[in-house]
């Protein structure tokens, strides 16, 4: 579409999973609320100056990557080795082109590189130190050691992960509990619709506390944690093995494509229903081409929020 | 399912691309059928014994990462650092477990990594150096250095692509003749039904040569180049970005799921019509539930074949 309007939206997401009140104090709550208000902030100022939805969404996920609440970015989990990789992809619909990146150590915006890499690279997928050769070739700086992703409650998380896989120790993973991935991880996410009739999504995260070799996750992964097309974008989050497994974003284009679903019902059937059955917990943030937001999670919350070009906006946590 | 029959069937590529008669000498034809007819009934042999389709198509695609006229295992081609990097995928249908690898230098044959990464992980993708330390975790010998990869061919290839490279420098990426990529690639798949009723999927590639910055292609990425689950298993090969962006494997599997399709219509009508309309070019192996093969490719030429459970038996390189 090429039509301008005066139509723009855009939601974000700052991850899923255990997230029950009674854990959440005033001061997180508020923290978790100011992060999704700035991100969104960012990218509405891009939509509103007539900006693309592929540049809204990056400037929505860098601000969240900035933030050492969220999962990405500064505030990105330590790996088993107490360092740090991080997983980004961002797609354009209009183009259904994309760039993406995993287990980048040294990028202090990780959406950003995997822009540079859609706009300057003839490859779509980089990852570990290749990718940041690429970076610097195309000069962007790098931060100078991992230490910049320091943070004292992601250090206290690996500590905590650490001492469960010791307990755990000699039971095939088969046979593990793995009902506590599901506090483990985090990603943050945008979608938006410019006034074009454009849509794109992007998606960043620190991945999984205490992944070991060189583990990548459905954030970096088109069609599972990160997807858009010219009828809907979709930013997924939760445990990334269950969401590359079932497809989770392509599947949603696909109902909408094929049964032609609205994106609600697409959404919720595939989120709320096909990946519940599956076994696997998390959620998305989706549009689409009328601005149309939808926004179900299976977990106990999501950070989320969206605003429309009208002015209505909302945030929230909870499922409640 | 589970009630057995003694239906069973397999269908392998050893890659597509331009593969055109007159370039094509009688020594080379004669190789790449005796590749594929090996591969074919390695996953045979598995499949008559009762066997599973994810140990066939695991047997089949190591046969050919093996033998060094394929772009996978031994024969994988150079990066542009004179290296190699391999990437692999192997997917269950009877549960939609997956084990994927990218960018692993010192496997011989990442198919079993993938297989490992299946089996002993609760990560289901790991790249480079960790995806090495997991394999020599877990008893897998390592080859002692990347000469294991070395062969003239795919050194002369390098080379070629190199001295275009030369030619091409300060263009834009964007204003590159890219059709020369697919000359520059290779892969190799396979797909099988077992006499259980379970499909699986498995591909393995060296990649593209002259390939940067820890590329990955859409060789590992489920329901890019491999796909399976109860209704069909999907092996893809071709310009790996297109495949990434057009979700190739995966699109088949949704047109049969929501348009109730055959297999036969669902993989022509994404590869030979909307693949192609977006600009892509490649092929693919897949198998339906009933044993029904379909191999459609929109290149010169796809080196393939397949072999039934009542013997019947096919080999082929060129389109015609």
């Amino acid at each position: 579409m090429t039509s301008r309007s005066n139509n723009f939206a855009i939601a974000v997401h700052g991850g899923a999973g255990v997230i029950l009140r009674q854990f959440m104090t005033e001061e997180r709550e508020q923290a978790y609320r100011e992060g999704v208000a700035s991100s969104m902030k960012a990218g509405c100022e891009v939509l509103k100056s007539g900006g693309t939805a592929l540049d809204a969404v990056q400037a929505a996920v860098m601000v969240m990557e900035d933030d050492s609440v969220f999962n990405a970015g500064k505030g990105a989990v330590y790996t088993h080795d107490g360092d740090h990789e991080m997983d980004a992809c961002v797609m354009d619909g209009a183009t259904q082109d994309f760039g993406a990146v995993a287990a980048v150590r040294l990028v202090a915006n990780p959406i950003k590189l995997a822009r540079l890499v859609l706009d300057e690279s003839p490859h779509v997928f980089l990852a570990g130190t290749g990718a940041e050769r690429f970076a610097e070739k195309h000069g962007m700086k790098l931060v100078e050691d991992s230490s910049y992703f320091d943070t004292k409650h992601r250090w206290r998380q690996l500590q905590q992960a650490l001492k469960r896989e010791k307990q755990n120790a000699g039971k095939p993973h088969t046979q593990l509990d793995h009902s506590d991935d599901r506090e483990k991880m985090g990603t943050v996410g945008a979608v938006a619709l410019d006034i074009n009739g454009n849509l794109a999504a992007a998606t960043s995260t620190g991945g999984m506390t205490n992944k070991r070799f060189g583990r990548i996750g459905d954030t970096p992964i088109v069609g599972a944690g990160t997807y858009a097309d010219d009828k809907c974008a979709i930013s997924a989050t939760g445990v990334g093995e269950m969401i590359m497994r079932a497809m989770l974003s392509f599947d949603i284009a696909a109902l909408m494509e094929y049964k032609n679903m609205s994106l609600a019902e697409a959404a919720e059937l595939v989120v709320m229903t096909k990946f519940k059955e599956f076994g696997g917990s998390g959620g998305v943030v989706a549009i689409d081409a009328e601005g149309n937001v939808a926004m179900p999670f299976n977990t106990d919350g999501m950070y989320r929020g969206y605003t429309l070009a009208d002015g209505t906006s909302e945030i929230a946590i909870f499922g409640d």
